[in-house]
């Protein structure tokens, strides 16, 4: 089936700055925010306590020196920074073939998820028709959310390949041109886009705020390493692309619930894992990398590492966010996060790399679209007890496994 | 007993302004936000099935025109307004007994709430004994919190005769000035700096974008009216105070449950409501007002109108403040989001003043100070079954009632 777009871009920074003033009228500039306690948190051992029962249990907790610097994109347009990715490739698009083919033939995904109504805003702002492809189980107010953006909702089953079959379908029909969720070039390089306004962001805060970088910084840089989750890797990539050569380390977070750290085990053994089923509460990353982001996932110039986190993790972090940051995130977001709080292998690399001048880390939230009924049923789960609570998801959603689902 | 200040300010703009300068230090200056879907549907009228079974059920719904700023105090240190008046007051003792006597003798205050962790904060940057009298049974999470922070909690009874006895005890024992959590003018005038604050930051995003101000304002003003919540009235006083003469209209929002619209109830009886039993969820507002605070609420060349909204249009509000705006607040923040959305009464009275003008309207959001399982709790009652949610709150902590509880 034919993929967007026929020309590859380069993967460069200078591409993402392209992308970037593509795309910057339809964006927000999302904030960057700093929080002293979380700061503090990250810059304190964890307790001998806090380590039992996990593999680095009797070690001697890490002492790494860090400042956070955290780019809020759940206040980005639809609630993600997947607009950026939607945004940047429809306008490529429409550069190719011209608008009035563009709004002839329309655009079609495969996603339930902020993707999906990403590429309705994106296809919605030049009235271009969108076909969104979701399963039949989805729930009604995701459905309903799609069509009130003035996407063509069109059913399919819930594995992959039938998925696939209906895009194929649809494809047929109208002459939509696919944009993927996370892989492809152009939706990597936009999805990149953050990385710039976070690199301008962090050193205009340090300028005028001095006291924010403490530690002084790491060889006078004003960020020196950016984490963020990585779930089908278009945002991690995308991250890395636009900081490659610039000294700024890129490092990406995923969660180890059932096998989700799929590209952490995939760069171990030299291959990419193409097949995840996990039920992580980090539900935007129950997916594994694609063909393009492998490659710039996998290379060690682009991403310095990769790290995973529990499901107990995740909600700690969360709850920090929420409850400390007064800031409302979905649980995919808090993945970097809760790395930095919790890894003791990043924690171990970055007290060795950084020293005690420290390091200045921005952290990606990468979305807020989340319910108060989907946070209730998450901490309502015996804590630390993460296998009876999948069990109890499995057994309340029907035995359902989210394979492949793009966030 | 003794009360701070032995001068009395007055109560005056400048008042306010000079406060300003002497808490600049102290506090953040909370972040202006604005919110596109919610200054849409503040700007569009009910629908009839909206309005049934309300006072207003079979009337034409009214369809004013908003642009709402919202002054994010939820970001404000110790999650919530209250550090601007317990800083303002506890310098204002030092400047008049000298640091060396309070730091010998303490300050003290009867609350459990976020009053107390803000005089502990104040106390403790000035390294003064702070101490915090606290019900028995208030929960352990928040002794400890008070604790935590270097405070000297003293515990009590649950009534405000053996709170009050118990903060006589002290100041007996030490000496300490009480710094009542909002009946005082130092207090009050030190709330009121978050106007100074809100108007100049709606004047600035105004000015670089206009868009945000479609309607063009009112009068050539860039902000028209502010409205926040009302409990013991500190803050509402304050901005009313700050605001007065500046042709800046200010309202106050209350919460209906259980007579929790003392306020409004007391000004059009012409007398203040001296005792207020309450269960509603938005437990900031559980108060009475004051003396001092009565003197200005109840003035309308100070306080334009009270309006009061149900605890099914606090839900609502707030679960479009969490969902929507992914901004975490407490129930107590969004009475006055709740009262420009759901309160026709308010809308009626904006349509016929404002016109097709409009308004821009600051909305203080006061606090972010609640928990996951809070939050959990509010939500799982039956919607707009409010008796039974109230009944099963009484049964599950005991039948307490919170009187008098100043947040």
């Amino acid at each position: 089936m034919g993929r967007i777009n026929k020309s590859t871009p380069e993967l460069t920074r200078d591409a993402v700055s392209a992308a970037h003033e593509l795309i910057k009228p339809h964006i927000h500039l999302t904030p960057v925010q700093t929080n002293t306690t979380l700061s503090i948190l990250a810059s304190t051992p964890q307790s001998a306590e806090a380590l039992r029962g996990t593999q680095w249990e009797g070690q001697a907790p890490a002492n790494p020196k860090m400042k956070l610097f955290f780019k809020c994109e759940n206040f980005q347009r639809i609630g993600a920074f997947k607009v950026r990715g939607a945004f940047h490739a429809v306008k490529r698009l429409i550069e190719e073939q011209g608008l009035e083919e563009v709004q002839r033939t329309g655009v079609v995904t495969h996603s339930s998820g902020n993707h999906a109504q990403a590429l309705a805003l994106a296809a919605r702002t030049f009235s271009i028709p969108a076909h969104i492809v979701m399963p039949t189980i989805s729930t009604p107010s995701k459905i309903a959310g799609t069509q009130s953006q003035g996407a063509i909702v069109h059913f399919s089953g819930s594995t992959s390949q039938e998925r696939e079959a209906v895009v194929a379908e649809v494809i047929e029909k109208t002459g939509a041109t696919l944009v993927p969720p996370y892989d492809h070039p152009n939706v990597m390089i936009g999805q990149g886009t953050m990385a710039l306004e976070l690199q301008a962001q962090v050193e205009e805060l340090v300028r005028h705020n001095p006291e924010l970088s403490v530690y002084g910084g790491h060889k006078g840089k004003a960020l020196n390493a950016v984490i963020t989750p990585c779930g089908g890797g278009g945002m991690l990539s995308g991250n890395a692309i636009a900081l490659r050569d610039t000294g700024v380390k890129v490092f990406g977070a995923e969660p180890s619930f059932q096998g989700g750290d799929d590209a952490r085990r995939g760069v171990e053994a030299g291959a990419r894992i193409e097949t995840v089923k996990t039920l992580t509460i980090a539900d935007g990353l129950r997916t594994p990398l694609g063909d393009w982001t492998w490659k710039i996932v996998s290379d060690s110039k682009y991403v310095a590492g990769l790290y995973s986190v529990t499901e107990q993790n995740i909600k700690d972090a969360m709850r920090l966010v929420l409850e400390r940051m007064k800031c409302f995130v979905e649980p995919s977001a808090v993945v970097g996060l809760a790395t930095i709080l919790y890894n003791e292998d990043f924690r171990r690399m970055v007290e060795k790399e950084a020293g005690e001048e420290g390091w200045n880390i921005g952290v990606v939230f990468s979305g807020g679209n989340t319910t108060i009924e989907a946070i209730t049923k998450i901490f309502a789960a015996v804590p630390g007890n993460e296998a009876e609570r999948a069990e109890g998801t499995v057994g309340k959603d029907g035995g359902r496994v989210a394979e492949n689902v793009a966030g």
